[in-house]
């Protein structure tokens, strides 16, 4: 590690540690802390070491008042982490999926999106009847989903703002560090990186009356580094990078690898990310992309990643 | 009218002339026109003209870059205005839901707000069950809901951004404009102050490695005028004021009354909106509390609002 190295992971680390100080208290930690506490438990318990894995989804955001009325957002509707979410439980690992609240979830990325009451109906008998055209769909979905929480392999860890996201981050970080390398994290939430720290922000909403509204964001400390460094330093960490502009794309993607000391950056495009992303590591450049309409592309994803995660382990 | 307020209008018409010929143009505008035009004939059909109202619920946001991955968004879980929804249709209007994607839905509001997999399951004949204590609750919710699609008295135009819900709105006032007097806005949306206008939007992603970001919104202009002068001139208007000071709420509802011509204004703190409004009008505040936590405010809130409605009628 040259200096500069050194110097950049010594201002993440001072940097995390005034963020975490200066953030709102995360509510409900103590029963996240014992809800994950056994869900660990439960995972440690056979006699192969089960795949762990933490797959964040969804966008965070950035309250501008402390009194939250306005906040800046994230676009991420999470059905990326959800679809992976269903193909690692299938894969046999045990995920904590850690969402955004109101995103997507796994095994329901096929129901109606703002009502499902347009999805059912009452037969005459007054019972609740799913139109035959989508029922099978419905009922396999049911049955996955209690399968996978009934077996233990699917805790959900709601978020909504950067300081919330990243306190259970850090939570689950620090409890899933006894699966060593048989941890993964999948970081596919879309994470604020301009905040305003919370001394600094606004007590009451913002009056609208006096003209134009300046503001200025700090950058969130770079918390990839703390993870991979210090919450999770034996774990196989995936990232991903989302930009607009594909010309600097690939190039984002290898700084990040570098910069963070990821395994594995998933590049991927607004304009194409549900047909194509790229695996980047230090040694390869793999373009994944859907094959039909019907196919999830999280599928093969989360494919290449098990087997990149098995060398890791090997 | 003095020179000052003659100026005001002036400037909202000009300022929302030019937002309007900037902002992007609305996706689907004709699909919502013509539901608009199919809704408006069946509800005119009647001897008895039937009341109208357009009910507008949850935040809209403010995209900051023009392929938006971030965008500045306002609180609201939508839960006022749907619930508002479903007493207006019981109080027999022909209600017109424009809300925001993925905020609550009338007659939904009790299901589960994640995932309705927790919901239901599967019994041994593959059939899909509601636990007993949840059942009364969800049959009575298919069984209005279905009601109210049926009878032609619930049309739901979703939005996202600021642009969508103004050019909705629009659409919405000139397409029920024909029911004069017996229309209604009850305008229960969080609606964006500030926005960044889409010429000088940042075309691709913000970069965040360049230090803190600057930003300057611009104020969007004052619709509310807009729409009672010319867009809707003899419908009956209620605008909301939520504030999180309650030094300034009742001040700041009756410069809303005036400086904007609403009938009502609703007004109301972020501590306790769920328990609370003041009915302002140019002649009275009557306060409105929940009676019980079993109770909606809504119920209570609509029952006055309905009633002003007639007098204004008549």
């Amino acid at each position: 590690m040259d200096s500069t190295e050194a110097s950049m992971t010594e201002m993440d680390h001072s940097g995390a540690t005034s963020f975490f100080q200066k953030a709102p208290p995360l509510k409900n930690g103590d029963l996240i802390s014992e809800k994950l506490k056994e869900f660990v438990r439960r995972n440690l318990e056979g006699v192969t070491p089960r795949g762990i894995v933490c797959v964040t989804s969804g966008g965070t955001t950035v309250p501008l008042e402390q009194r939250c009325v306005r906040y800046i957002d994230n676009f991420s509707s999470g059905h990326r982490g959800a679809a992976s979410a269903e193909y690692f439980v299938k894969a046999g690992y045990a995920v904590i999926f850690v969402h955004r609240c109101g995103s997507y979830q796994p095994y329901c990325r096929y129901l109606p999106e703002d009502s499902f009451l347009d999805f059912v109906q009452l037969d005459e008998a007054s019972n609740i009847q799913v139109p035959d055209d989508h029922a099978a769909t419905v009922r396999k979905a049911i049955r996955e989903y209690h399968k996978a929480v009934g077996d233990g392999l699917l805790l959900k860890l709601p978020f909504t703002t950067i300081f919330e996201y990243l306190q259970i981050l850090q939570l689950v970080a620090t409890s899933i560090n006894c699966f060593g390398c048989h941890s993964m994290f999948y970081l596919a939430a879309a994470v604020s990186d301009f905040y305003v720290p919370w001394e600094s922000m606004a007590k009451h909403k913002i009056q609208s009356a006096g003209g134009p509204l300046d503001m200025r964001l700090n950058q969130v400390p770079k918390m990839l580094s703390v993870l991979r460094k210090e919450w999770a330093p034996a774990a196989f960490c995936v990232s991903f990078k989302l930009e607009t502009d594909p010309d600097i794309l690939t190039q984002k993607a290898d700084a990040a690898l570098k910069k963070y000391g990821m395994h594995v950056v998933v590049a991927n495009l607004l304009a194409n990310y549900k047909e194509e992303v790229v695996i980047v590591t230090q040694n390869e450049k793999t373009t994944v992309r859907r094959k039909s309409k019907d196919e999830d592309l999280e599928e093969q994803l989360v494919g290449l990643l098990t087997e990149r995660h098995s060398d890791y382990i090997n």
